[in-house]
């Protein structure tokens, strides 16, 4: 498969969908929806919704089924961001090469739009779970997982231990804490949906749950080690942020020749957890990769 | 009925319920928990779980059914207040009496905390749906309610609404269009939600629905009344405050003897809606009595 049609054609899908659910069904206020939509269609990855979709397929679902939960699982992400780049949080200016939203409209309505990001998706959720032939028990458990991933267990109890931690000196258990649950949970949160909507059988689940595991956190380390050494165009930040900041990082905590053994690791794990999948899993397996060899190139 | 010993005893339900829920199982980070339980158990009315079980019960519905709406609900209004108290916001130090959370957290853990009180609140009902013998769909239309009543066509963007109108002069349409949503819409989801997991048949389901509207916007009428002519005593707030911040009130829009009259029509609609239902009602309409007679008592 080539990669990167399929991701390009996954995202599109996502976007589609998102514009469908938000734009062309727009309430006021209108500076709301501004704000809102600024963020959310800034030009984001779209690696969620296509990590939920991925194992959706994993288990032979339509992909119509998922994608209210794929799409709820951007805004929540988004609304993330908008929030993280908060004067009392980073203060961050740019985001994707963009000032951030609070810096278009205002911190009020940046908070607001935010708020409005993470109430809409579960909305989204909600709806999409009514629909004709949904399995409600499987969208319930969608929620519930969407919500502990980002909840105060998940997103949000990391965002609060990555804060509390720039005043410590960053060890492997430190950071590992952190990023299981500031970025780790939504990502493994991502896969699980897709497997508990696509109606995955219980081995199906766990497996597709170990990979999720791995490649969530495989996710931060290449991320950290290209705050690093990656350019802007690669990161859509500035090199050096993390340091900057005192951010608790993987190479921080266990230097850079350990950090990229790790993402290997990581990526082992990912792919021997969807071993008994067939060509089904091949987009699962293919991000995998991507992630991890986008920071650390396979040896030749 | 007694209505002080009726609202006294669901308080404590609702209190030990999420006490459950929240403080029983907390997970760290510690700070976020304290922070988070900071706000919520800081001695609300607790009016909108209230209103939910009151609504379950007019249909004839157990408690335990309500329950996990119902704090989601009250969980979902405080993150709104400490959101609301931000300084990028109100601006406000003081609530109920006590230093706002951002005073005693700093700004970033309590945006943090109202994040987490959000998403929690989804997760609580998620978890509640899943329960043996619930109606599941009953349980996603009650979460569809109250992600609609809090999101961008409610509660978030009445709060823009609010912003934005304290540039203009306030006439009628524009403070009922600001309040249907930001205060109106949450009530209104309120009833809905305990009316839906209450099992409701739609016609009950719809006289509830027109009394959540009528209570919903009579709670803010009042509220408005009380800031000019009630004592911190009865509101928790400073008197004058809303002038002061030139917010669109009621008042500022009708004149004060308008609007007392039209929390009393309000209170009539309330009424009427529910002459169908038996002594099951009670609750519920000596509720929207309370809500007015505190700020617009009946003449003898």
């Amino acid at each position: 498969m080539n990669l990167e049609r399929y991701l390009e054609q996954r995202r599109k899908l996502v976007d589609q969908t998102l514009k469908q659910l938000l734009v062309d069904h727009e309430t006021p206020p209108r500076t709301l929806n501004k704000a809102m939509q600024y963020s959310l269609f800034s030009g984001g990855k779209r690696i969620r919704p296509i990590l939920a979709l991925a194992s959706g397929e994993a288990v032979g679902a339509r992909l119509a089924r998922i994608l209210p939960f794929a799409c709820a699982l951007e805004m929540i992400h988004s609304y993330s961001l908008v929030h993280d780049d908060l004067p009392a949080m980073d203060d961050d200016d740019l985001r994707r090469g963009k000032p951030t939203n609070h810096k278009v409209f205002g911190e009020a309505m940046a908070i607001l739009a935010g708020d409005g990001l993470l109430t809409e998706a579960f909305r989204i959720m909600a709806q999409g779970a009514l629909r004709k032939r949904q399995d409600r028990t499987a969208a319930l458990q969608a929620i519930w997982e969407v919500a502990a991933g980002a909840g105060m267990a998940g997103m949000v109890g990391g965002q609060v231990a990555d804060i509390e931690a720039e005043q410590k000196k960053p060890t492997r258990k430190i950071v590992e804490y952190i990023h299981t649950r500031k970025t780790g949970a939504l990502l493994r949160a991502s896969v699980r949906v897709g497997a508990r909507v696509g109606g995955a059988t219980s081995r199906q689940f766990t497996r597709i749950d170990q990979y999720g595991t791995a490649v969530g956190l495989a996710f931060q380390v290449t991320d950290d080690i290209l705050d690093i050494e990656g350019g802007t165009e690669k990161t859509g930040k500035r090199v050096g942020r993390d340091a900057e900041l005192n951010k608790a990082t993987y190479p921080a905590a266990l230097g850079m020749k350990k950090t990229k053994q790790y993402a290997r690791e990581l990526l082992d794990d990912a792919l021997s957890a969807l071993k008994t999948f067939g060509p089904k899993a091949e987009p699962l397996r293919q991000i995998a990769l991507f992630v991890v060899e986008r920071a650390v190139p396979a040896e030749p």
